[in-house]
C-alpha cells in the first residue's frame, strides 16, 4: 500500500465543504492546500463523520466565530506527504487525526495518567497551524481556517504529526474513522476510567453516540445491569442493542432521577457515565452512585457558566467523581490498540453508523444530527 | 497478660465523666456499667483523648443535643468480659475502641473500597447500644447515653465487638490511642486514598492534628514537596515536624488560594488533602490540584447546608475528587497493622502529644482545645 505523491512539496487543489458564515449551509468549493511544513503531514482524507462538536462550532452559538473555516474532525485517511522532521509517518501510512495530540514531550505526554497533551490539546479557538501562525488552506490566496486542527471536510488536509494516529492498514476507514473521537471518547470513560467491575451495575446518563459507546464499554467490561438514562425516550430502542438493559427517563418522576436510581439498586450504581452535557445530569450522576465504592465520570461537556453542585457528604461518604477527556486516551499511543479491538471483533462499530452520504451532499449529514435521527453518519469523500 | 474478670456478668461501679448539659464542663460520677451483652465487650479505659468531634457535640450546636451522655473516641484499654457470641476478643486483649465499626458481612464490609459498614457506621445521634436499643450506662437507675459506640470518658464501657480492634499487647496505650480516631484519618487519607507517588507535591489544608497526620503520610509516601494552607499562622511552627516544607496563609494574599498554589507548583500539585471542615478551602483543595492527573481529598466535616460547587471544566480536565471516612481504614482489619508501623518507628506518635492530664482534670483538656494549643492531650484514666 506504499503510495510515491506526486504533489510532495507542492500545493494541493482539491474539493473542500466550506463555512462561510455560521450556521450557513457548507459549499464545496476548490481549495488549495499548502504542502506540510516541519513537523507537520498532509493527509488524503477517504471518510469522514460528522459530530457534535462541528455543529456546536458552525452554529457559533456563545462559541468564538472563526469564519471562513473547514470543520470536521473525525476522519481516516492516508499519508500523502510529510513535512521536515517527521519520522514517525510516511506516505502510504493508514492514519485517523485526531483533535487532540500527543507531543511525547510534555509533563501529560510523560504522565501515565493525563492525555491532556500541553502543546497539542484541543483549543477550539485556534483557526490555523501552531508552527507558524498561518493557515494551509486558501481560496485565491484568501485563508480558510482550520477547525481543531483536523478540518477533515478536505480532500486534503494538514495536520500537526502528533495528532496523527497511525493504525493497522487492514482496517476499514469507513468505520473506524468514527473512532477519531465520540465512539472513543465513550469506550475510554467505560475502560479506562469508570473500570466497572464485572458483574457490577451501570448507569449511562445520556444516549447520543458517545453514551452508547460508553455503555459498550460498560458491557465489555462485564457489567451486568446498565441503566440508560435520557429524557429523549425515542433513543431507548437503539440503545437495546448496546448491552443497555433498564431505561429511566427522568421526566417520568416527580423526584430527582438519583432518588429513583438509588431505590432501583438498593443504594446506588457502582458506577456512572455522564454523556448529556447538561449540569443537573451531572449531578445526579454523582449522586446516584453507592456510597463506600460508587465512582461517577463525566464526560459532557457544560455550557461555560454551568456550576456543578453538591453536599459535601455525598462526598466524604466516600464516593469519586472524575472527569475525562477523549476517554483518557493518549492519540497516537492508544489509538492504534482501539482499531484492533475493532479487528478482533471486541467492539462492534458497525451499529454506531446509521447513515452515509456523499461528501458533495455533506449538508444532509447536518441536517439527520440536528433533528436527532442519527448516531453517526459517515461521509465518502469521494462522492 | 491474661486478666480473669471477677466482675464478669455483673454491674461494675466506676467513675465517668457525665455531659449533664451541653457546653457545661463536664462532671466525675461515680456510674453503674451493666455487663457487655451479646456481641458486645466491656473494655477498661486506661488512656483517652479529647478530639474535636467530642467539643462539637458537647457544645451541641446545631446537634441533635442528646444528655446526659458520655463522650469520648479515641482511647486505649483491656477487655474486661465480653458478650455472648463473641469469639474474636477475651478477657485481657488490648484493644483500640473505634467510633465506626466494621460487621464483617455487609456489603461495605465485604467490598475492598469502603469502610462504611451498614450496621455500625458512626451515628452521633444514637445514645444506646444497637443490640437492644438501652444504654449500659446508669446513675441510680436513670441511663446516661453513649457517644458514638465508645463512650470512653469512663473508667470502664461497653462497646459493640464490631468497634473494637484487637492491638498488639506490647504497644503503648498512652500512645496508640491518638490512632482510634483523627490520626489514622488524616494518615489513610494520604497512604489510602491520595496516594502521592515519591517526589511529588501535596498541599494539606488544615494543620490541625488530622491535617498534620496527613502531612505525616505524605512524608512517609515520600513526597518531596508538602504545602501546608491554614488561616492560622500558628499552626505553622509545629508544622514543620510533621514534614511540612513551605506555608501559605489564605490571607496574606487577596486572590483565591488556589491560584497562588497553581502559581507556586507550576500548574497545580499533584494531590490535595482538606482537612479543614470549611467548604471554601474543599473547593480550593480540588482547585489547585493538577489537570491531566491531580486527586483532591477531602476530609473534613462540613456544615449541613454546605454546598460544594465548582465549574464542571474542572473536573473534564482530568481532576478526580474524592472523600475518605477514617482514612479508609476498616477498623478491625486495618488499625492494628498501623499500630504495628508505630511499633516499627515508621510513624511517630510523639509529636501529636502535646498535653497530658488526669482523669479528675478532664476539662482542662476542653480548655487546651478550645484555646487552639493542643494537638492531643492524653487523658490518663488513673489520676
Ligand atoms: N470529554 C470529551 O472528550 C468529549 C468528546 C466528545 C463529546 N463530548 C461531549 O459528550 C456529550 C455527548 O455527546 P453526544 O455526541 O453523544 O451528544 P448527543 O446530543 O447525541 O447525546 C446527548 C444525549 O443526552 C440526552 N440528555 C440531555 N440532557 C439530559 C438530561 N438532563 N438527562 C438525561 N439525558 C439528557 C439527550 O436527549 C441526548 O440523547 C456532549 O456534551 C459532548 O460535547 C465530550
Ligand atoms: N472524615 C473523617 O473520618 C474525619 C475524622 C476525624 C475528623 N474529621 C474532620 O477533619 C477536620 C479537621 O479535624 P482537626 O481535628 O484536625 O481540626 P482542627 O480544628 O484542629 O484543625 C482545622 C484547621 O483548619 C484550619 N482552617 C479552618 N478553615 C480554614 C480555611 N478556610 N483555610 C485553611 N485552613 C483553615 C484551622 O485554622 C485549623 O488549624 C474536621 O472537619 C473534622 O470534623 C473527619
Ligand atoms: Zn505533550
Ligand atoms: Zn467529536
Ligand atoms: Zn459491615
Ligand atoms: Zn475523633
Amino acid at each position: 500500500m506504499e503510495m510515491e505523491s506526486s504533489k510532495a512539496g507542492q500545493v494541493i487543489r482539491c474539493r473542500a465543504a466550506v463555512a462561510w458564515e455560521a450556521g450557513k449551509p457548507l459549499v464545496i468549493e476548490e481549495v488549495e492546500v499548502a504542502p506540510p511544513q516541519a513537523m507537520e503531514v498532509r493527509i488524503k482524507i477517504l471518510f469522514t463523520a460528522l459530530c457534535h462538536t462541528d455543529v456546536y462550532f458552525w452554529e457559533a452559538k456563545g462559541q468564538t466565530p472563526v469564519f471562513p473555516r473547514i470543520f470536521g474532525h473525525e476522519a481516516g485517511g492516508i499519508v500523502e506527504s510529510v513535512g521536515d522532521g517527521v519520522t514517525d509517518l510516511k506516505p502510504g501510512d493508514h492514519v485517523l487525526p485526531v483533535f487532540t495530540g500527543e507531543c511525547k514531550e510534555c509533563a501529560h505526554c510523560k504522565s501515565e495518567e493525563s492525555n491532556m497533551c500541553d502543546l497539542l490539546r484541543i483549543n477550539t479557538d485556534r483557526g490555523v497551524m501552531i508552527g507558524d501562525g498561518q493557515s494551509r488552506f486558501s481560496i485565491n490566496g484568501k485563508p480558510i481556517y482550520h477547525f481543531v486542527g483536523t478540518s477533515t471536510f478536505s480532500e486534503y488536509t494538514v495536520v500537526h504529526v502528533g495528532c496523527v494516529a497511525k493504525i493497522n492498514p487492514a482496517a476499514p476507514l469507513d468505520k473506524v474513522c468514527v473512532l477519531s473521537c465520540g465512539i472513543s471518547t465513550g469506550l475510554g470513560a467505560a475502560l479506562n476510567v469508570a473500570k466497572p467491575v464485572k458483574g457490577s451495575s451501570v448507569a449511562v446518563f445520556g444516549l447520543g453516540a458517545v453514551g452508547l459507546a460508553a455503555a459498550e464499554g460498560a458491557r465489555i467490561a462485564g457489567a451486568s445491569r446498565i441503566i440508560g438514562v435520557d429524557i429523549n425516550p425515542k433513543r431507548f430502542n437503539e440503545a437495546k442493542q448496546f448491552g443497555v438493559s433498564e431505561f429511566v427517563n427522568p421526566k417520568d418522576y416527580d423526584k430527582p432521577v438519583q432518588e429513583v436510581i438509588v431505590e432501583m439498586t438498593d443504594g446506588g450504581v457502582d458506577r456512572s457515565i455522564e454523556c448529556t452535557g447538561n449540569v443537573d445530569a451531572m449531578i445526579s450522576a454523582f449522586e446516584c452512585v453507592h456510597d463506600g465504592w460508587g465512582v461517577a465520570v463525566l464526560v459532557g461537556v457544560a455550557h461555560k457558566d454551568a456550576v456543578f453542585r453538591t453536599h459535601p457528604l455525598n462526598l466524604l461518604n466516600e464516593r469519586t467523581l472524575k472527569g475525562t477527556f477523549f476517554g483518557n486516551y493518549k492519540p497516537r499511543t492508544d489509538l492504534p490498540a482501539v482499531v484492533e479491538k475493532y479487528m478482533n471483533k471486541e467492539i462492534e462499530l458497525e451499529k454506531f453508523i446509521t447513515h452515509e452520504v456523499k461528501f458533495s451532499e455533506i449538508n444532509k449529514a447536518f441536517e439527520f444530527m440536528l433533528k436527532g435521527d442519527s448516531l453517526r453518519c459517515i461521509i465518502h469523500m469521494d462522492g
